[in-house]
């Protein structure tokens, strides 16, 4: 990045707000995917004012601009592939309004989402999306990226909470999409367009998202199963006429990892786990707890735990949280892959996996989302181990493949970002891919913002 | 449209599914506004195969092409303002599948929503989008214009059931977007751009939506409030710790026009009326009726009435029923605004409409979603009297202004189609419509797909 850019830059932001040291671009080169992209600067904006200064001078110099939330995304999403400036939001982190009586808030893209729901929840009110992350990760990087999260089988996704929003684009424009008020349909809908779009058409400045009330009371279920088609087939009946707020499963495999850590002991014919929340008010959760004990306590398991307070709700919780630690003593790294089927095919994809991971000789297990169908298959591996890098790759393609063909998606809530832009092609047709190609370069003609996301690059195999 | 577009239109889709004659043009010359635009001629096609064929004709050659549902819009998104082409989809009305394992259907446009949400009630499934329209309109229709209806306050409206769509776009090319799993974040959300987007991006073939588990049991209430500050307030306390799935009002002038028509007695201080359901499962909608029951009796309130029957539930819905035939019995004519207002001030709106009727000389009553915002401004005039009529005109303009001092919205359900383009610029903000408008341009360079939509046109007056 020349010099003279560099200057004009912090003439923007400052010259404490930019920074070109080699030991801060480090902090800035990573994301969640473990890759490192170092970018030539890093500068921190105090406003949509001096964002919309950069965009113009990044459109015009031309150089790559790349915003970053918290740095917590999966797929790769705020890595500066080709280099540039990165865009940290950080000082953008104030919630700016919440509205009681109307049951929204207005936030910046800083803001980690934890902390909205902590703000909230003081007021009686509930922001739903529970990424893994919501502890660190920022209200910017979860839509950008469309962030899902446990809850979503029962109140959907990131998407279905933003309201509108303030966007800088390429070319330095300000502009505000959708409302804020429950209902609008005034003219295209910018504002999902702009969701899960992964910081490639503009940089999200501000966000109106709409709240709920928060849900007073919570009863959580255990479920140990025969096997992953016991689960499956029980998650159908159980969404076929109850409403969990939980529905998470773990498989055989991540079973086996964590049985000796648990803060319980797992029946021997135990070979599949089912965490399961209802919520809602006191009265009617006891309600739905009683209605699901009753049908569970019909099925043939090997085992219901029902955790009547805070501290046993933990204990259950601590199947799902003990996977990844556990996972570590086996190898040193993990490749995580978030992807979707049809919830009656669960069942067809654990199978499908406990068969790669023989075939490549990997650990790999799967757990997640039951209720949607939105899988994380994990697979474990020494990277500085060749055969086991070309192994993990290899099943990674074979699996997007299956997923496909079980009628599924290749992200439900992490995004493609740079992990999965080969693959794109294998979901979309190509002309929806060229429609998606126009709206990228209508918004950014000299792809600046974000380059080499999403889209597959020249560097993609042939056939994937 | 020339003879010879004529004879090739009928080589696409068979002489008997092409129309040219006066009287059955006529037919697909209006919709809910009442206005008539007749067409050159209107096509019945069978499949996407023919309407990807007729597009690639019309694109060429190039004339306008408007698809057309029930023609139950309230805007204008079905007329054929510049001529040209009607796309009438009546015969693409199957309901191609219903997956009750994953709860999701898949829809061509012509099924009408009612017998959509009766073939997955017979499953136990429920599709929660009631437009008032439910009985006649469509599918296509209700994603074109993202429909809404009393149960989105608690269920939200089409787009939050859109899953994925086939489209075929103004040059003949068809996709497919979005997914048939619960979750799904790949690539640009081109699912929610063609939602609402009133049938100018492309038309809609195929519809993939999701479905909830039929709630078994429902209760309501008719709450009869002393004024519309009284009811409002009611509204943001129940919100603020229920989740009902109707909340609806009526005002004053509302209440006044249909008093002597109802099938109970009005308190005579009975000024305003709310009506309120809950839905879920039989024992939690119990325990949620009598925590609203006692939680509305601390209140001084002239009457709260209480449904315990289907039959009592039919008779405090007629109060809402009966607005519309009663209105009529006071003026011919009648023009119905959709707008949203932020809830809390849905009191200075109405108030702001009573004086916009005292001023005008005009009969205008409020109802609607009062949970959402979401109101329904009825102006009764008769158009044969030139003052009436610009009186009319000129109190929806102010009306519109007012909406959008209160933070409000232009639309919340039924769009913008030809009723409300020109007062597009007092809600979007120039960089905004620009960004809309150069989607347009990029779906549809030759501007043949239901033209005349959204956008202002060279017509509109200068300052809205």
């Amino acid at each position: 990045m020349k010099r003279e850019i560099i200057s004009k830059l912090q003439r923007i932001v400052g010259k404490n707000q930019l920074t070109t040291t080699p030991e801060e671009l480090l902090c800035y080169s990573y994301d969640g995917t473990g890759r490192e992209y170092p970018p030539d600067a890093v500068a921190f904006p105090a406003d949509t004012a001096e964002i919309s200064a950069i965009m113009r001078l990044a459109n015009a110099a031309p150089f790559p601009v790349v915003p970053r939330g918290a740095g917590s995304g999966m797929t790769g999403g705020s890595l500066p592939v080709a280099g540039g400036l990165v865009l940290a939001l950080s000082r953008l982190n104030r919630i700016l309004e919440i509205d009681e009586k109307n049951q929204l808030a207005v936030v910046e893209p800083g803001v980690i989402t934890g902390h909205l729901r902590d703000a909230v929840k003081c007021r009686g009110l509930f922001y739903p999306p529970d990424p893994a992350s919501l502890k660190f990760c920022t209200m910017g990087g979860n839509v950008a990226e469309c962030a899902g999260g446990p809850s979503a089988v029962k109140y959907g996704v990131t998407r279905d909470y933003v309201l509108g929003l303030e966007v800088v684009l390429p070319d330095g424009t300000v502009i505000r999409t959708g409302v804020r008020t429950a209902k609008g349909v005034v003219g295209y809908d910018l504002t999902r367009l702009f969701t899960g779009s992964e910081g490639t058409l503009g940089i999200i400045t501000k966000i109106t998202v709409r709240l709920i009330p928060y849900p007073a009371a919570r009863k959580s279920f255990l479920v140990q199963c025969r096997d992953i088609r016991q689960a499956t087939s029980l998650v159908t009946e159980i969404l076929a006429a109850h409403r969990p707020c939980t529905l998470e499963y773990l498989d055989r495999t991540a079973l086996h990892i964590v049985r000796d850590r648990l803060p319980f002991a797992l029946a021997p014919d135990s070979q599949a786990l089912l965490l399961l929340e209802v919520d809602g008010d006191a009265g009617a959760v006891a309600i739905q707890a009683a209605a699901l004990h009753e049908f569970l306590a019909e099925k043939e398991l090997p085992a219901i735990m029902r955790a009547e307070s805070a501290a046993e709700t933990e204990a259950l919780w601590a199947a799902r949280r003990a996977v990844s630690p556990a996972a570590f003593t086996l190898k040193p790294h993990k490749v995580s892959e978030d992807v979707v089927v049809p919830r009656s095919r669960i069942p067809e994809l654990v199978l499908f996996v406990e068969e790669l991971a023989a075939r490549h000789g990997l650990t790999i297990f799967t757990f997640g989302h039951a209720g949607d169908g939105n899988i994380h298959v994990n697979i474990m591996l020494d990277k500085s181990n060749p055969q086991e890098a070309a192994g993990a790759e290899t099943a990674a393609g074979a699996l997007f493949k299956e997923v496909i063909r079980l009628g599924g998606t290749l992200s439900g809530e992490h995004g493609i970002g740079i992990t999965k832009a080969c693959f794109l092609p294998l979901e979309l047709d190509p002309a929806s891919l060229a429609v998606m190609q126009g709206i990228k370069k209508f918004f950014d003609p000299n792809n600046i913002l974000n380059p080499g996301k999403i889209f597959p690059g020249p560097g993609c195999p042939k056939n994937n």
